[in-house]
């Protein structure tokens, strides 16, 4: 499938790479890819400048959000919570129109320092954001709830998790649960319409004190019936 | 142990009646004992009245909120959330004062219908609301991420689960998971000081819509490494 991520961050490197070698051709969306691939400092997470990661990915193509959303059959956003409706619009309704919208983004406040808050909680949720905005796409919320490496590869847990869908099209969920499973996900749980994003994006408060207290982000949460 | 268990709703009767099994002393808090007693009709939520648990189980004690905290060494909040403050202020900050004041409430928001919403959140949680509102006592926030029936059975899932414990005492959390050991739990995670209830209580709204998709609340979240 042709696919587009949109984000250069680590989760955004973590998904190309990995849908590349499941033999997807994709495209990475970012704002101005020269700009991009110019930079030359870590990122403001620790991460090796995107240069270095895309000169050992040169199978995946490096375009404007606009490019890569046009280009491709499904869209994966990974921006930051803060940065993804701002993205999506610079994608463009048009490009994102009728296709599955995979939205992994959280609504991190970081202005206040760490823990981070949510900037929308409770009553509303960054997935119904959205899709509020992009009324055409089948916006489907997940992955939000583990990191990077794990929501590719869960089997390197110690015994299966859990991931969830949210959103208001069967048939993206179905599409979007073919491809979790294509990383070995084993148990993806339909929560259903994309108002439950908020019970999975509220997660993240305690996934992020559950890495302080087990001082890493190498685990997932498992439902166990 | 001679312990307190206010609120005589599903969650306290089911801790009741299991720390009474294991051998404590177990007194159960309530407004007015009488009223609680001369209740003929279902609850709100549809369990029985109290009497009829309570005829069945005579060797727990029924008192007010004050006598039962007075009486024991370790007390419990198995009230509502939006009545949690009001019954501890009934116990009284005295009989509070030095205890293991186990908080197992949500704050839940029912004025909206279902799914409720949270009334503190992600900023401030009812368990560090409870600690300022007593600051004697060693508040310790746990279980308010299961059923009542999993709180105190946990075994009769599938497999192991994780509880977590939020609380600024190290010692109350370490009497508070050799409790929660003897119920059958063994992955209880320290998640940190009580600000991290933050994160248990914002589990409910996934937890609300785990519920309804899985057409079931006997559920638990493990967290798999």
């Amino acid at each position: 499938m042709k696919i587009a991520v949109l984000g250069t961050g680590m989760a955004g490197r973590t998904l190309a790479a990995r849908l590349f070698a499941l033999g997807h051709e994709v495209t990475i969306g970012t704002r101005d890819p020269a700009e991009t691939m110019g930079r030359t400092e870590p990122d403001r997470m620790g991460n090796p400048p995107f240069s270095v990661w895309a000169a050992t990915h040169t199978q995946v193509r490096l375009a404007t959000f606009s490019e890569a959303a046009a280009y491709s059959e499904l869209v994966i956003n990974a921006t930051n919570g803060s940065e993804t409706l701002q993205a999506l619009e610079l994608a463009g309704a048009d490009n994102l129109a009728g296709k599955v919208l995979i939205d992994i983004s959280n609504p991190l406040d970081v202005s206040r320092g760490f823990p981070p808050t949510l900037f929308v909680k409770d009553t509303d949720s960054l997935g119904e954001q959205v899709q509020r905005a992009f009324p055409e796409a089948r916006v489907v919320k997940t992955l939000n709830t583990l990191t990077a490496h794990l929501m590719v590869n869960p089997t390197t847990l110690e015994s299966e998790s859990s991931v969830f869908v949210s959103g208001n099209d069967a048939d993206a969920k179905a599409t979007v649960t073919r491809l979790l499973e294509s990383f070995g996900h084993t148990d993806v749980i339909d929560l259903g319409d994309i108002t439950t994003a908020r019970g999975t994006e509220m997660l993240i408060p305690v996934w992020l004190r559950l890495m302080a207290a087990l001082g890493t982000p190498m685990f997932n949460y498992k439902i166990v019936r």
